[in-house]
């Protein structure tokens, strides 16, 4: 199977989790828009579910798809999203390549089962030195937040598009901050956030339930 | 003197700190009002400054004066704000009462001094139990974010304005969290701002370099 094939499969198998009467998280970027067009062919055939979209892009995906959206509410049954990393053993995610860490955490924080799906190019032993973490950080003051990620031991690199800062729907710029050192994932991410001016990290640690990995040949299904 | 003077007084003397070539951190609030009064005679008398202001309405009483403001750059000579409440022992501080105490929180941090300044009934000699901590927190969930509010051990009421939540500078809200039982601020802090959905905190820890308190009869200055 193509990435995005193994994409496809690991959405509708996730889709498939989903029952009547759910309150349903829409994660964002490519392979959770998959989801979101599984979804919307089940909903086609009669499942009756309302959804919490994760950003701006995916609300408007899933209005496009008839999907019905509601404001945040929760606890939320299940989200369905991606991820740029996947770890194994616990299943640890990096999140936030495509922008929307901020809401993607808060719908998974408060989402009693958080399905990640991912193509088997984002499945990986361990989550180790050379990995960059998007962190969401305030616009104003940029500069020192920056500079105490440095002191905090990540090379932070703010995201551009073109000449510009990259916005998020909150109206915050995004750092990519590349670990060179082995590191714990959860005290990495309680030091990254603790730093006045950051608002969040694109580390979930303990968040993701399950996940659902498509291979070449097969899907794939971790439980924590 | 009223309290109104002793707020002025204290503005007075943190404005005499400041000399010609300093960048110059603007608080929010009345007693940061009277400090840019004082700052703005100073100006008008021949002192060279630029200023950064720590919130919308503090951009407009600075501009209004005739104070030099721009973009934020670091890091910055002094920081005048005031408070809530100070510990006389450690100087750490509550702020937020105003609403804007997540650009204070930046500039405070990227200030190589920070004067407090205040009223004698902002001085206490221990920040205990029946406190209120407000916490800026993301619009979108906030529901989930009080539930892990009060999980954390606080109890938190969301701040209203009239019938809607009030608004901060950057679009978010703020849970005001009152503490029952004694803590220990530092970790207070990291527990409440590691919570996603928490973007910052209105405990200031080891930010304030200096005191200074407008009492019935006299200016205390307090170093930390």
């Amino acid at each position: 199977m193509t990435t995005d094939d193994q994409k496809r499969v690991a959405a509708e198998y996730a889709a498939s989790l989903v029952e009547s009467g759910m309150l349903v998280g829409l994660g964002s970027g490519s392979t959770a828009a998959f989801a979101i067009t599984a979804l919307a062919a089940r909903v086609e055939a009669g499942l009756e579910i309302t959804c919490i979209p994760t950003s701006e892009r995916t609300a408007a995906l899933a209005l496009s798809h008839g999907l019905p959206l509601v404001d945040f509410t929760y606890p939320i049954d299940i989200d369905i999203d991606g991820a740029d990393l996947i770890e194994r053993r616990t299943l640890t995610l990096v999140k936030g390549l495509g922008g929307a860490l901020f809401r993607e955490k808060i719908v998974a924080a408060a989402s009693r089962r958080m399905v990640v799906i991912a193509d088997r190019s984002k499945l990986v032993e361990r989550l180790g030195p050379g990995i960059a973490i998007p962190v969401e950080i305030a616009a104003f003051g940029q500069e020192t937040v920056l500079a105490r990620l440095t002191q905090a031991g990540v090379r932070p690199v703010l995201r551009r598009n073109g000449g510009t800062p990259f916005v998020t729907d909150g109206g915050n710029f995004i750092a990519d901050c590349t670990v060179a050192t082995p590191f714990d994932a959860p005290s990495l991410d309680a030091r990254l956030k603790a730093i006045t001016g950051v608002i969040e990290t694109g580390l979930f640690v303990g968040l993701a339930s399950e996940a659902v990995i498509g291979h070449e040949d097969r899907v794939e299904v971790i439980q924590r």
